[in-house]
């Protein structure tokens, strides 16, 4: 019986690899061997807190969910996938027979099995099996790396479809971290006519800027004063203040998409919200992304390996984490299993 | 040169019959006869404060923007309407130019004239003249008041369909004033499944029971406690405490329309929001409204004599805010310039 | 070994019945004795010409679609329903894995397992088994024939879904069949202001008057003398000529939906649709429907009790098919397997 | 008093240089000095037959609706331009009172006046006025011809809106003429993943490639053929037998959009549109375009002046119409009134 390698949090900050048996595919499923996994700032806090919200790591963790590798092995009834394939990974097997579910809103799924999310299980591993529907060819225009920040590809994708962002429409993204600037890019994709960035790292912002996207250093341009009315507004900086300065410049009819963990409570103008009709949502996850990732992707719409600033192999898992959370030069560190 | 009585509003508190000239209907323009005007909360508000937010009684101002009348003269290319007609009136008259008004968002007009809203005037007053396109023909099923009604019934109409109320929907109204049961009926006239209005008024309760809507006291049980996981949420109580709660319960997918005018912050639950993709907005008035309102009405589909609790003529109309005010039992009190 | 009744269709004409195993079910399945089932057009199309279009029946074919009846047991996994249960089913099965699946549409799932459409068979039987979430439990006050026949009412549901019918529209049925008579009162329930139903079958246009509905006689009253302009058009006849005539009279940007099935080619007016920009779409089963469905139907706010006009037990299946097709006071007919 | 050079169509195949008022801007209008109109089909049928459809050509008319030029003198009230800006103008003025207008679909109101459209005169012509907020300031970046040809610009845009095209998407466009050219560049610039244009004539199909759009001639490679299945038909060659054969290949919930105009009679498969679901409407010039429009143009995004194919001055109308409608390489040509 085959066994690999898999990097285990055991409680908060301590981490280390184990030897586990590689699991078999079963009906409908495939065997990945994973070649890159982005770490995730959910990572790293589980990795820091042992938990995030009401999810506990109260058991053994394998985290990261950001994954791209080859498929080894397919099992019965897979037509759509052969062994050799270079594959991403949609890293959540909703359970397809809830109202959410049959209704196209799999990302609400309650009984959804999310990678790294307690009690299941990620991919700092050497090999996974997921059922063949979640597991989609890449072209080789697209690196292994590219091939699992599709994940964070698709976390843009489902902002700028939830604010409906097209030529027409002005963009403003709070938070230059790997999700904004990605966010960021996508928005261009989808057409909209202006978008920018905002940010208080000067590495960020001149990652932005290289990216030829507009960079505003709100530390020194506070946003209400910088002359901007997007109609759209992309939340990923997490951050409260940031939240309510950028929703208070937000044009009429405009749309507002939450992306960034930003605590327990939300906090806006309500007359802004009011008198501007403006909509507000949250974006968890995504669905039906991966076809459209790939597209953006393949065709250099959105450049995801300019923000991977690193790479660690499956025991370094710890000093990838650690770098993602403290390092400012960081943006995207990926940890490579099979190296 | 004929003049009429007009009821104006010096500054907070002080307000006084006037004699001022009748205006002279120009063209695509008619000259209504002002039957019955009902007494909003703004106009409470205007009356007590002098102002809200940032518009501000700083010259006198006619109050009441609920009316309805018959017209009484037409001017020049007017073909829609004659002498005679029994009419209600949509009390905002819009730029036309701006991008809001010709993508169809009226309500949103930055220049738009709205009645009683400084600078502009209202409707206690005898006569008044409007663009015939802001002034409807009402069937004779419609009552006088009910004619005026037809304003609030156009914020309950603008409410569910910004929440997309159909069959299949649950809806919880939270606030049972003259707005909330309004925009209850007309949850349930667009189809959904079940009603809840909620308040602590046990007259306002008792008026929503009345009406056939589910009403709860939550001063006795709390909304987290009533097992409710509504699909909209139509906010009319312009409580924040009220609205959180309310929020906390809503459904995966939810909506969430603000109607309720509630202080310059409004806090949520960011998790709630997030994790469920629940989708907030305002309402902000209403646009293309009224013949939709008049069908409602007219059918009986919403009842708006219910909520009528008192007339007053327009010499009593200091008695008549008062009332509105102070009054618990008092719904929605009626100014009559005719009488 | 349990054993049934089973109603099959041979070939095109020949229909009897036949001994089977009762069928067990296995994981989150339940297993279903059939109560009462409607007889629908598309059954009497197979048991007539032995095909509908690509369908062909080439093995004997189990008919019937329109299914309610009891739970009798409930395999592994199963925790939504128990033996003893009074339900409806919703009669397909989709892959759960394609895009349209995945994206909520799953009616339109190329590999959809749909009751009585070859090579799968239907519920003209005493039992079988589907998946729990295709089941759905039923209150008192919805009957044996009304939970089978809250199939065409899923029909209707998804045609006032998809012309998005609401308050403030005006809605025109063609054909008074059981569909139309049904899609127009669920219409009604949708908020529509006016629903009209044309056909030139007085037995059919009798029994929409009295359900409350505006009825037309296109044979006296040909539609385009008939004043109307409806916001939306639910084409359930199937009548290429009631198509053309009843499109010309739908409103500027007015929605239509074709239900019925009318051969191979559409013809419209393209004038028409171009200057009025009217958005044209046709209506394929229906997807997450039920539960609005057992709203409607609990809530008597859809009558399908009145469209049921004679019942047959299985061993009658064939002079139901017969009664259906040839017998001009037919609207629905029912098999009733356990009699 | 000043005149100025006005072509006029006096009726079919008659059109020939007058000398008119120049016509003063009123309150919120401006005078215009067009500068470049674009000859579009309607233009030539109304010179050819002096009719289209119900609009026909009883009194002089000037035709030419994609028109730009200069503002030389605003009237009162008019805050948004100044007399020496390059503009491009949007060629209709619609009521504002109806309930179109009301509703943002101004291009379906009953009452527009729209340029070259009798009763109403077009830019032929060496001055125009028009309310100023169908005026547009037009950046640098964008020529003269490109002004005036933001008019079928949005005609492109127009159909992409009402087509929802974004990445994801696929999209074939019928007919590789003018509008079919733009609307092609339009759909990418939408986000499109592909996008494929058809034609026969091997000058356009040439355009469409050198544009960088894949392009296939029907004559040697039936659509049918061409393994394509978009998401998305805009129809631009009002070709009844081309509209057929793409749109029997359109995908599951595919959008179709019929630009072209195609003879009084639409013929589509109605088992291919009611199976898959497919949702068909027409584009009638468009609403709310041309600020997106000037950014596509600026942008470079959708390139106009490519399809220029030659320039006459305005007492060669005839000719430029003639080249328009018999010159197999001609695309777009253009009238330029100054010159």
């Amino acid at each position: 019986m085959a066994t690999m390698q898999v990097s285990v949090l055991r409680k908060a900050g301590d981490i280390g690899v184990e030897e586990r048996e590689v699991p078999t595919p079963g009906r409908g499923e495939v065997l990945v061997e994973i070649g890159s996994v982005g770490v995730c700032g959910s990572d790293v806090h589980y990795y820091e807190h042992g938990r995030i919200g009401r999810f506990v790591v109260d058991a053994p963790l394998v985290l990261g969910h950001e994954a791209g590798g080859v498929v080894v092995e397919v099992g019965p009834e897979v037509s759509t996938l052969q062994p050799g394939q270079r594959v991403s990974i949609e890293p959540g097997v909703p359970c397809r027979r809830c109202r959410q579910c049959l209704s196209g809103r799999y990302n609400l799924c309650p009984d959804v099995q999310f990678f790294a999310t307690p009690p299941y299980d990620g991919a700092f591993c050497q090999y996974l099996v997921m059922p063949a529907e979640f597991v989609f060819a890449v072209p080789d225009s697209i690196s292994d790396d590219a091939a699992g920040l599709l994940e964070p590809l698709s976390v843009g994708i489902w902002a700028s479809r939830r604010a409906a962002v097209a030529p027409g429409t002005s963009v403003l993204v709070t938070g230059a971290g790997p999700i904004g600037i990605i966010a960021a890019q996508v928005a261009r994709a989808y057409g909209a006519d202006r978008v920018t960035v905002t940010d208080v790292n000067p590495h960020r912002l001149a990652l932005a800027a290289q990216l030829g996207l507009e960079a505003i250093d709100v530390s020194a341009t506070p946003i209400a004063e910088a002359g901007l009315e997007p109609d759209v507004l992309v939340e990923c900086s997490g951050n409260p203040r940031a939240t309510w300065d950028a929703f208070s410049t937000v044009a009429r009819a405009g749309r507002v998409v939450l992306v960034g963990m930003g605590g327990d409570e939300l906090r806006l103008s309500l007359p802004h919200l009011q008198d501007r009709e403006i909509t507000l949502t949250g974006a968890f996850r995504y669905a039906n992304t991966w076809p459209t990732a790939i597209q953006l992707a393949a065709s250099g719409r959105v450049d995801r390996d300019a923000v991977v600033t690193g790479h660690y192999d499956l025991a370094s898992a710890e000093a990838a984490l650690t770098a993602a959370r403290t390092d400012p030069t960081a943006v995207r560190v990926i940890v490579r299993p099979g190296h």
